[in-house]
């Protein structure tokens, strides 16, 4: 079985280099949150309502991580907001390797937070550390409420669980308390938001969660 | 960079065993559809529908490739259609590999088609062949239109697009002729249809197109 070897060797690698950005953003207060999703979950348009509530009062940077096109990092970079975009050319998920390579693009001493938005993919972003403080696992209404049971992994890493778009609601045969169920039973600590970006419904709770786990960033 | 020579090995020999699933269906007449999509895309229920119309004519088997459970394998059961479900245990897509080895549990002497419902995923499934006559990819109308620029690979390789849940156009921002233009530019080939599983619009093109493929599969 090369195949599972080889994965296993890149894991270790990995975490070892995980390991390391934790120890270095530690020393400089700097907190990390990896941002996970479909594609189309909303990943950027939450980060950018993030930064919208979170820029009165935290400095705060992106790294923009797409196979291709910079068509997120310009969203951000039109906020003001120091970004880097990290294309994988064809990965489907970020290393930690990655973000130790682009780190020292940014001036810790002068950042609060990064947040890194991984590939949109519900799999192979979940089972990668990339050195993070905390995980955001973004789940929108229209992808429907079987995808915690069918992608475990994201879900029972995550720290914070959002069902997005949650103004399509009505549009769409979304059970929120199945989701809410099967997120719990696989991760009884995760916290869970409905949050639509478009109308802002859900966003200050979220926020003022966001900004509490922050807090205890060092 | 031990990392990218280790996915080229497992590459080429997935090629290899493609081709050889190739030249077994070739010899069995039987045309094998991959499926892809994104998570909640709704590929199930695409494939469900596909099931409805062409099972007056061809006698049809499902593979249904999935992380973990058997929700959607389940769904196709019900319908009365050979199903297997491949339970991939973590990784993101399907192998060449792992299709050879579920072939002999159908009996291919009775089938004209067996569609592969690929991993919800827009990179890898994408970058390995699985023995298919034809793909489809499916892009639903919640995800958004960026999609083809930010995934290109997946939407380069299909014979097929369909923009799905068409019937929800109205409450997103959602540009088709960009999702045309984005695809056309990179695969002249393509043909797009437009399509609601929920209401059946679009469908009856669609399945026309997918019978004129399927009877060129030998």
């Amino acid at each position: 079985m090369k195949e599972i070897k080889v994965v296993k060797q890149i894991m270790e690698w990995n975490d070892d280099v995980s390991d390391k950005i934790k120890e270095l953003t530690a020393s400089k207060n700097v907190c990390i949150i990896n941002v996970m999703g479909s594609p189309g979950a909303g990943k950027t348009s939450l980060i950018t309502r993030l930064i919208e509530e979170l820029s009165k009062e935290y400095k705060i940077g992106v790294i923009e991580g797409d196979i291709t096109d910079t068509i997120d990092a310009v969203k951000i970079d039109e906020l003001g907001i120091p970004v880097v975009q990290l294309q994988t050319d064809g990965a489907c998920h970020i290393e930690a390797m990655s973000i130790e390579h682009i780190l020292p693009m940014f001036n810790l001493d002068e950042l609060d937070i990064i947040f890194v938005e991984n590939i949109g993919n519900l799999v192979c972003p979940a089972e990668f550390n990339i050195g993070e403080n905390f995980r955001i696992a973004i789940l929108s209404v229209p992808e429907g409420d079987d995808k915690v049971a069918k992608y475990p992994l994201m879900f029972s890493t995550s720290d914070f669980l959002v069902m997005h778009k949650y103004d399509m609601k009505e549009y769409f045969d979304f059970d929120d308390k199945r989701v809410e169920k099967d997120t719990l039973d696989r991760n009884p600590k995760a916290k869970i938001f409905r949050v639509s970006s478009k109308t802002g419904d859900g966003l200050s709770e979220f926020v003022e969660a966001v900004k509490d786990k922050v807090s205890m960033r060092s």
